[in-house]
């Protein structure tokens, strides 16, 4: 796919709205637009954002070329005049984002666009894309590397990825997450995500014994063997043949690193007995590394069942978040600007009152108990408003206003950061490492109850009495 | 991402082992390696092939620039004469392919490759990866298609697809399954699947009223308006709104086809109460959309409950195949050539005797009874084996070979077509069109007990006699 033509990788309703709002006039009316979502994947207790980078990639390359605005021009619904704009298109507004990395909640505006209309609406359906995609992956990748409790998690996906994207930029995200590295080449020449890799089956087959291919292979990488030792069976044949090799191949050179893989079979029983034949060789430095199949729970199983793992190689159910495989961002108005720039609030209504939007220019604040660390709730404020440290706050279930509860000694973070302003990019990125470092430092803030896969405590996400009393006002006037 | 890149998108394995062919002398080494899956998604009876044509263009652009064996040579792994060889590599081997849209079954080969070891195993990763990710896409459409039981059916999912391909080449391949068009403009832009769509509640939230937003909307699109009647409340305001302005502003300019779409709440009941009110206002030719988590199995229920739509819009659940992300296909080395070019089966054996491969060299035949034009089974052969249409055929149930059946007016069909012959591509491609309509008329060849969401009938995939003996060989003789 030619990157050149992101630009029309949008819903083509995008299209027609924003040709509607040139010709009606209201292209320049500058609008408010949240990204959220409402539930967390596989009814985890937190979400981890990610998908930023390529947003941000996405709005400074945005642009229409002659071939998009000639192809546009076939549909035959576009004025010329909105073609002739597109051509000098560029993105003027200003985006606001919660650090790729971070733990997130529902209801909270991860992403907010300040932004005349035309624009705003354009780039939706991308904006959507990277984030729901990259979060998708890097919530799941953060569950099983919990899961993994310290052990090494490599993402080894590709070939089950939803698409070439799904599998260099989903072994981005899952880095984020925590894994550890991945199979994946171009993730690693693209993003420096550390890519290894063991042998496949072919290569053991393609030799006239499974000795001879595993020699051969020790011989070439001496440094970095991992040898698959499944291929005709495990334990009679693969485990005493990679001893054997090592023996002779490595041990003479002085090396004592090297490492087995499993792909099949009883992942518990085979790790076990395979350690205790590396043990009584004497290849105690031997790593175990599985892969099969595993996801969180599995992974989890086998841990509490004794598995000798090291590392865990995890395909298809990590780059496909394969258990709940859909990260429901969206995006609505919020709020649009009269022409005196006063910020009027929009509200989306629903028969399902969980399915109302909070409505306005927003900010998050993330509250944390100063002697512990550990952060309390997230307060969703107005965008004038700010938190004084120094005075005792009252925060409030929004849905159940008698449940209150007022907080002392507590420091507050504003999560959102500017990124875009009047189009020119003011954020300083991360790299990828900083932002998978800063993901493990918050996560640690979280209380373990909210860590949790089974049933996980429900972090708070309120609103200031400012901001609910404008959303109750809305909904109990009809003011929509 | 950059296309010229995608020769690094593959497990890095690939590229160590291919390393170690060079290395070892093994690399013009002549192999076959076959594509094959074991399980239809969601427990159905037959899957639809897809992802072919991204495959050739991959076949045909793989080649290593000077960044990428730079990149390459970072890694400390790679021999200089292999670096070398890369920067001149081109795929020179022999590729086979059962066309894209052909219902296919489990251990059938897919595609087979024929090729150098270093050169079959280079490609491995991204041949899976688009067979996998377009197959599962157009089999699960296909499954939403059979449920709209005629009606159309949209791609809508691009905002919560799996990265940039899985929302522009997904749509692609839901069209190959059935769909009828797609909200991706890009999909339109560089595959010709029709691109169209409605309106975002954003666009009704814009204006004043509700009764503006779609007078705006019916004036600048009087040919194309299809009105998001659920913003504030779909029966007391969105559809009155739409009634009215469809006779103040379509009405009069002799405009009957129009439409409105429904995004929330129950879709049964709703669509029933909005076509008595679109009937009883005259308006019997406006169509009905319906949009919001639909799948086949919800699709279906609402049409056993009379909902009155005539046009499913499916995002989420299609565009990830959402009940079952992953298409398994695996691939697997299945012969080798020795020095004088005689075939060498390979086989791959497993503790589980359903994982066992099919070895050799073959070829796939499709058995129609003459009198009905319904397809009977598949036979998959040796490749130097044919099946004359004019003897009685014996087939048997490879598992359980006392099961046989002899079969008489019968016509057969090879299914796996010539595609890369010596690097060359010798094979026609088919239109997106025709591969679309190809995959409508083998599908009306199945029984429609094949074709049943719950407990379809297993279709039958035998092997030859000649096949089956020379694996039964290998397994007992152990000649793996």
């Amino acid at each position: 796919m030619d990157k050149s033509h992101l630009s029309l990788l949008c819903d083509f309703y995008e299209l027609t709205m924003a040709n509607g709002y040139f010709v009606t006039g209201y292209k320049d009316k500058i609008t408010y637009f949240d990204i959220f979502f409402r539930d967390v994947p596989d009814d985890g207790g937190y979400a981890i954002f990610a998908g930023l980078e390529q947003l941000i990639e996405y709005i400074q390359n945005l642009h229409f070329d002659a071939e998009d605005i000639e192809f546009l021009r076939t549909k035959g619904c576009f004025s010329e005049e909105f073609l002739a704009y597109l051509a000098d298109f560029r993105f003027s507004g200003d985006i606001y984002a919660i650090p790729e990395g971070t733990p997130v909640f529902p209801n909270e505006p991860l992403i907010t666009v300040r932004a005349p209309a035309l624009e705003a609406q354009l780039i939706e359906t991308y904006a959507l894309l990277t984030i729901n995609h990259q979060s998708l992956i890097a919530t799941k990748a953060n569950r099983i590397v919990r899961a993994a409790d310290g052990r090494v998690v490599l993402e080894f996906g590709s070939r089950r990825a939803q698409g070439g994207d799904a599998a260099v930029i989903g072994a981005r995200a899952a880095y984020i997450g925590g894994a550890h590295g991945t199979a994946c080449t171009l993730t690693d020449a693209i993003y420096g995500v550390p890519a290894g890799g063991t042998m496949a089956h072919s290569w053991v087959q393609m030799f006239d014994s499974e000795y001879e291919a595993f020699k051969t292979y020790c011989e070439i990488y001496p440094h970095n063997a991992t040898l698959l030792v499944d291929t005709y069976n495990t334990l009679k044949s693969g485990v005493p043949n990679a001893i054997r090799v090592f023996k002779e191949v490595l041990l003479p050179q002085g090396i004592t690193k090297c490492a087995i893989r499993l792909d099949s079979g009883d992942l518990a029983f085979l790790s076990r007995k395979a350690r205790a034949m590396l043990d009584e060789a004497g290849l105690t430095e031997c790593k175990i590394t599985a892969s099969n199949a595993l996801d969180e729970w599995l992974i989890r199983d086998l841990l509490m069942q004794g598995a000798c793992i090291d590392t865990f190689g995890v395909g298809e159910k990590m780059i496909t978040a394969c258990s709940d495989p859909v990260f429901g961002g969206v995006y609505k108005l919020v709020a649009i600007e009269d022409e005196a720039g006063n910020i009027i609030p929009k509200i989306k209504v629903s028969e399902n009152p969980t399915k109302i939007t909070n409505p306005h220019f927003k900010k998050v604040y993330r509250i944390y108990r100063k002697c512990t660390g550990k952060a309390i709730a997230d307060q969703i404020c107005v965008w004038d408003e700010t938190i004084d440290e120094n005075e005792p706050l009252e925060i409030f279930d929004p849905q159940a206003t008698w449940k209150r509860k007022t907080i002392t000694d507590f420091s507050v973070r504003e999560l959102q950061q500017p990124i875009f302003k009047n189009g020119q990019l003011i954020y300083d990125q991360p790299t990828l490492p900083e932002i998978r470092e800063y993901c493990q430092r918050e996560i640690s803030t979280l209380w373990e109850e909210v860590q949790r896969f089974e049933n996980p405590h429900h972090y708070y996400v309120d609103l200031s009495w400012k901001l609910w009393h404008i959303k109750e006002d809305m909904l109990h006037n009809k003011k929509l």
